[in-house]
């Protein structure tokens, strides 16, 4: 490859790198997509990624695909080398040993167990670093790590299928399909991209769903499945109890000891909560997630959850897929329902990110102002 | 202007041509938008549009704007050139009579009075004609005259807007504002556009609202006001019966003479209507409206004249204005309520032509397959 600036080849190769990074979808949560290239006289000669949570950091994975010395190479890597022994030794310390000249990288830790010592590391040693290329693209790529890292709670995203009119279903509860295919595709990407999915007790009655990921032609892993379930309905036969396809952790205020050892045997987490508003404090929730170091939660209803994430201010991000129909009808039910806001002033305010044509259907993809 | 080609030519005079009949937007209804440019010797030399219903035609205004002597000029035309005496003489003849040498035409007429015999006027007079330049444009401009030629219908739009959960209010019926401020003004533009406006008698009663267009630094037409009114409820001193801003028409199946009577002192028009589904037969209401020449309906609601509406195929067209909040609330009301359809398979099927952010919000277009 040939390059007008070295500015040039920074972005070329740390795209190839974000790329990398994108392998490890779905595979690290709650840990870092990271993908890093080693190039030396203009060529690629080693190249790995963050393959599975626990497992070797991307740098090392680079370093061991590569037949040549690495010494005086250039080391792009998607976020600041790490500079503390966790799982592994540090990733700072590797590259110095192995005499790097320069080292490139996209995002800065935010981790406060390396925030900036692994680019002094490298800098005391010598190398050059060069931070920040393609930085927007990074912090998008790990939204979900970096919110993590700074709340310590998960990134919480409410998706749905609505009609036009912002219907889920007709007033006979029929729901099979408002979208199409490829939504509905999509949202199986996003339960492999995302570590866990939440519904409500309604949901679970209703659909006996299991709430895992297929995706054609890939191995997806399934997600934590979590239901609010304030009066512990949960039936003892239903997919979620019994499937082993993945863990389960109930969310509750009933304090049925039985049936609580039942689930228990069954390996199903129960969780004790406070009550709020008739309900489950999702509050309470959302934070015992975050201890639970799960990194992002993806919401799938119903109507009844949604609303109360939306009031009690929980919901990160929304993604609706809106399908060309008009269901209609006062019964029929909306994206979200339950109590409701009392003045139009405390709606919650999003911020439109995205509007994307899926065939016939739009997907529109807002943040929440918080 | 140069050009590399007649083509390239033929296209840059015909936009502007447009763009001059655009001018006419809210005043020549139910006749089409026309605008005319003359161009002799590469200039332009003469120009008009189609100002008012029943005034002179594009054609007309363009040849009495130009100083000069229009033959051997290429005459611009957006509609095929009449060929009937109608309000004013035959424009083809006009045409023939000032020995053009070329005109260029965007749409056909659909007109049965017209359909080709321009053309043909023309040809035979030995005037080079082509046709279908910007047809695509053309046809959009006028949907709503093409619309009306082809159905003796009106082109019915329902037009509403909505927080991302499909909400046209909160549990209490807050509504004001949901949308920004350029929606509200791209409503107002929609309320000169389109020739009449209709409202449930549920609007009327809880707003008392005037349905006029106000534009900015603008001089709007006010549509004609349409109230489905079923049991003839709509109070004595309401807006739409005392402001005199534009004609009222109600349909009703109440055969109230004495309340009939005062509306129409009023100068209020009440249509006694079949009843159907215990409200007023809006079937019946389209035609009816065909038969009175109005060429389109802008629908702003409420949500169950909506769902009456859609459920009987009456909508042609949805302009959704959809604004980044979150409202929820099982007792908020929806774009469309009512008692909606019974199976999914039943849901109005639509095609979503345009998704355009207006500043904060999205405007999504779509038309109903019919």
């Amino acid at each position: 490859m040939k390059f007008d600036s070295r500015y040039q080849e920074d972005n070329y190769y740390m795209k190839k790198a974000l790329e990398l990074a994108k392998l490890g979808i779905g595979a690290v949560n709650p840990n870092p997509l990271v993908g890093c290239i080693i190039v030396k006289d203009g060529k690629v000669i080693g190249e790995g990624y963050h393959m599975k949570f626990g497992g070797p950091h991307a740098e090392v994975n680079a370093i061991n695909s590569s037949k040549e010395d690495i010494e005086g190479a250039t080391v792009y890597v998607t976020l600041e080398p790490c500079s503390h022994f966790g799982k592994t030794p540090p990733c700072a310390d590797n590259l110095v040993r192995h005499k790097v000249k320069r080292v490139v990288i996209c995002n800065n830790d935010p981790n406060p167990l390396v925030a900036g010592n692994g680019i002094k590391k490298l800098q005391n040693a010598g190398i050059e670093v060069t931070t920040g290329i393609l930085e927007k693209e990074g912090l998008k790529l790990n939204e979900v790590f970096f919110h993590y890292i700074k709340n310590n709670k998960p990134l919480v995203i409410s998706k749905t299928a609505i009609s036009m009119d912002g219907k889920i279903a007709t007033k006979h509860m029929e729901s099979q399909w408002i979208s199409n295919e490829s939504c509905r595709e999509m949202t199986h990407e996003y339960r492999n991209k995302y570590m866990a999915i939440m519904v409500g007790i309604n949901t679970v009655l209703k659909d006996n769903p299991s709430l895992t990921s297929r995706i054609k032609n890939k191995k997806a892993r399934n997600p934590i499945r979590i239901v609010i379930d304030t009066n512990l309905k949960i039936p003892m036969n239903s997919n979620l109890v019994n499937d082993n396809k993945s863990k389960t952790i109930i969310f509750t205020c009933n304090n049925d000891l039985k049936k609580i050892n039942l689930l228990k045997e069954k390996d199903v987490d129960v969780h004790i909560c406070p009550k709020k508003e008739e309900g489950v404090d999702l509050n309470f929730v959302i934070e015992k997630l975050g201890e639970l170091k799960i990194d992002s939660v993806l919401v799938e209803g119903g109507a009844t959850l949604n609303d109360s994430l939306f009031r009690n201010n929980l919901v990160d991000k929304v993604k609706i897929f809106m399908a060309p129909k008009i269901i209609g009808g006062k019964d029929a039910p909306s994206f979200v329902s339950g109590c409701g806001i009392e003045k139009l002033s405390e709606a919650t305010k999003l911020e439109i990110k995205n509007t994307t044509m899926i065939d016939s259907d739009i997907l529109i993809e807002a943040d929440v102002i918080k």
